[in-house]
């Protein structure tokens, strides 16, 4: 498996980037060829401490090949073209290989 | 599902972290009550630009208590005091309910 991982710091209008996200921008996230799973929270919390980040978004591909040819889609575009429409504060993105260890 | 994910920057001994984590802190939180998933990777890249983070750990449990519980037992509390006597630069915590959307 093989994950993108995008932490969105606090935004100056939540309310407005939760309905934007959900509405418009998860759907466009949806169509990503060979997703495997979608995840996103913002509910994220820190642990003694404040959280640095307001929300998490996760998906996951089979590999890294499969994520690089998600991204690079008119799909993955149109994915990323999105980010400034809702996004005030830009995300963190990463990437890595995530086998599971237990 | 509930998450914790744990994010290490840039450490100044890379190597010795990598053998003190995988060696000591993994088996370590191995021992979780109630963990349902482990992973981690050394090998985070970003999007874009360099990753912030170096290290990512994800830890995955049924729910919020689940995971309360976990880091509050003798084995939460072990993990825990573990973590500077391998991150020079301490990490980031975060945790959120994580289900899945797609």
């Amino acid at each position: 498996m093989h994950k993108i991982v995008v932490l969105y710091p606090p935004q100056p209008d939540p309310e407005a980037f939760k309905a934007y996200y959900v509405g418009t921008h998860i759907p466009l996230a949806r169509k990503l060829p060979d997703l495997k799973a979608l995840r996103y929270s913002f509910d994220v919390q820190g642990v003694g401490g404040d959280s640095p980040y307001f929300c998490i978004f996760e998906a996951e591909f089979s590999d890294g090949a499969a994520l690089g040819a998600a991204m690079g889609s008119p799909e993955g575009q149109a994915v990323a073209a999105d980010v400034p429409n809702f996004a005030k504060v830009p995300p963190t993105l990463i990437h890595y290989p995530a086998e599971s260890a237990a």
